[in-house]
């Protein structure tokens, strides 16, 4: 059973979406009579929440007050990935105050993360973009207890299983705190400010260095009974496929992610059957050997340093006419799209969203994903499915940790 | 947003799934103030839709009065299927009070469809079984637009694409209808009264003819855009597979479905493969070709009459220990397993029930469904995750009508 969005809630939303409104507009727009209304206003401006922000243009009668989120008002919105930290603090309108992006292995376990991004935190106060926040919302890279607030069992997080992220936030912060699923609040954030806005069924896919889903549906984001729905990385594709780091063979992620295209493009560099990479691994080696003969100290143990090509790589061969990087991207289309088919299929969405880091493969992954959705899923299903890219790239994570912070403190200011 | 469930309808849905409740007993279950309670109950017993029931035990003060669900109370479940209706009328807690069955192709389209529905529904006033109904839910075997009340686009109905079911339903009865695909009822019904009572998430695969999945996520069945969620019947599991009747290689329910599973049977039947199918083959002709001549009126024109070896057949050759009997099951569980296996790694349920007709192959389908499952989704997702055989078998999809049936009348009651 749900309960009904309080009036507060609705009034503080749309304050956040859509910035000032007069009085007489708000009532209108959410149906609460005056009284009721103008009781709502006066509590929230008393609760530091809205604050009054000059007249409006009449609308042929008495002049209306504009009200807005109180000017005050900060959130704190953090994106963990496997190898990064972005964090923004953002004010009512969800809009950044102050950004900071750094690199750190999600490995070093959560005391020496959340305390970097706790450093983080206090020196954006320092910097004067908040005095106080209202709310943090973070986003990690695995299955996620939304209810209790902690990672629950994730693969790539050792050391966080349960680990009591909300409530050390919190206390540190001291402001309600929410943790969900980094996939999650990156379809949330598509949908407040991205491709999907206002899209109550869709899918938002992540391909990065993983492959993981955000499904929204009527309107939420649907989590699953263990926090693990829309893993679908390791959904098996080929039987006879290559091993997955979560030791199954064949899953869609050892096919087709980040991880799995570099380990392909450097193969086909190597043997000479890319050009395009073959030219690009010759120069990154080269690089490499001037600076390791630059910075030699006669070390011949050291270990020959790892040459790596990217999903940037494999882009720009395939824009030069690369018939293997387009091959690569295809097949891996071709794998995304035959899973996507089937979730299609089961459940009838009306928009997918493709995004993360290989996002940037651009319309050739994307025409091969559509190719596949379109010809193996049901007619009706597929009828009018936009399949589209991200449109808010690397901030759809913290956008939707913004969403979630500020839906939580909303709800907690009742 | 979501409207909170009025206080009407949580005390008719309450009295409807517990029977009988004395007065103080509802208002600490509904937590209803007495007032509002007294005032609550007065009006439905008002509108005829609950009446007194005696006193209640006492509880050490006043004793309270019993209320029930008006004993007049009846509704309508039509389950369509492709070759049958079922039709129960039920009282008010759902409990049958005439029931119906026969043979109908659906294919016959819907005027004779409905005309032979209503006909029956007439045939119970005749008997007895109501004075009027309250609420018809029916189901039938394709996709509907639940909003408008009509089937779309279903492939094996044709001439019911947007034909107004619910509408003439309605006007023929007086009274208010719902239609809904007849998976979702299914769904509905054994989460009423079957294996998944109270469950939120689940699953319900149906196996029969062709296979299709109801979607219980949150409380609540998961339609999809277009009325179509769940239609799982067309996923590709094998590129190399038979043509499907979509004119699709390699679809689930052309390598595995009551039809599948009787070409393959009988496949096996003629080749000699299974001496259990080969013998029932043989006893069938013999049957056939006895009743031909004891009929026989020379007419050597007219075809070979057609063989049919069925679920049945391979359920019981199973039992005797026939090993392709046991090998086409476990096929097929492994069909059935590789697609739920993704479809858990999506969605994270806490429950799958497998019914339909070829739920009769019973425990070596549920073990290999099982094993696949169990195998090839994430740990995180199956650590607690039954998979198990509808309880209510051919009466799902009728509770479920009824459930439908009920909740429509109690919503139009306010």
């Amino acid at each position: 059973m749900h309960v009904a969005d309080a009036p507060h809630l609705r009034v503080l939303r749309l304050l956040r979406d859509e910035g000032p409104v007069s009085r007489a507009e708000l009532g209108d727009r959410l149906e609460l009579t005056r009284p009721r209304l103008l009781a709502e206003v006066e509590r929230l401006v008393a609760a530091g929440l809205i604050a009054e922000a000059g007249m409006a243009a009449s609308r042929g009668g008495r002049r209306s007050t504009l009200v807005e989120l109180h000017p005050r008002l900060r959130f704190a919105a953090v994106d963990l990935g496997a190898s990064s930290i972005d964090i923004e603090v953002t004010n009512g309108r969800l809009e950044p105050v102050a950004t900071y992006r750094e690199s750190a292995d999600i490995r070093s376990g959560p005391r020496q993360i959340l305390q970097r991004v706790n450093e983080l935190l206090h020196k954006a106060r320092t910097d004067g973009a908040y005095d106080r926040l209202d709310a943090v919302g973070i986003g990690v890279p695995g299955p996620v207890s939304y209810r209790d607030g902690v990672p629950v069992s994730p693969p790539i997080m050792p050391g966080w299983d349960r680990y009591p992220v909300r409530e050390l936030l919190a206390r540190e912060h001291g402001c309600p705190a929410v943790v969900d699923n980094d996939v999650n609040i990156m379809a949330i954030g598509e949908r407040h400010g991205g491709v999907a806005h206002s899209v109550d069924d869709f899918l938002f896919v992540k391909i990065g260095t993983g492959i993981g889903c955000g499904i929204h549906l009527g309107g939420t984001v649907y989590r699953g009974v263990d926090g693990c729905a829309g893993d679908i990385g390791h959904i098996q594709v080929d039987p006879n496929g290559p091993v997955c780091s979560c030791g199954n063979t064949g899953c869609l992620e050892a096919l087709f992610s980040g991880f799995a295209l570099a380990r392909d493009a450097l193969a086909v560099a190597r043997s000479g059957e890319s050009p395009a990479l073959a030219e690009r691994l010759a120069a990154y080696q080269a690089a490499l050997q001037a600076a390791g003969e630059a910075g030699g100290e006669g070390d011949d143990e050291r270990p020959e340093p790892a040459v790596h090509i990217s999903a940037r790589d494999v882009a720009e061969g395939a824009a030069e006419g690369d018939v293997t990087c387009i091959r690569l991207i295809r097949e891996g289309g071709r794998r995304v799209g035959g899973v996507l088919a089937t979730l299609v299929s089961f459940s009838n969405p009306s928009m997918i969203v493709i995004g993360g880091g290989l996002a940037l493969l651009g319309h050739v992954l994307l025409a091969e994903i559509r190719s596949v959705v379109y010809r193996r899923s049901l007619p009706l299903a597929t009828g009018n499915l936009p399949v589209v890219l991200s449109e808010l790239g690397s901030r759809a994570g913290v956008t939707g940790a913004a969403v979630l912070a500020s839906d939580t403190a909303f709800e907690q200011a009742s």
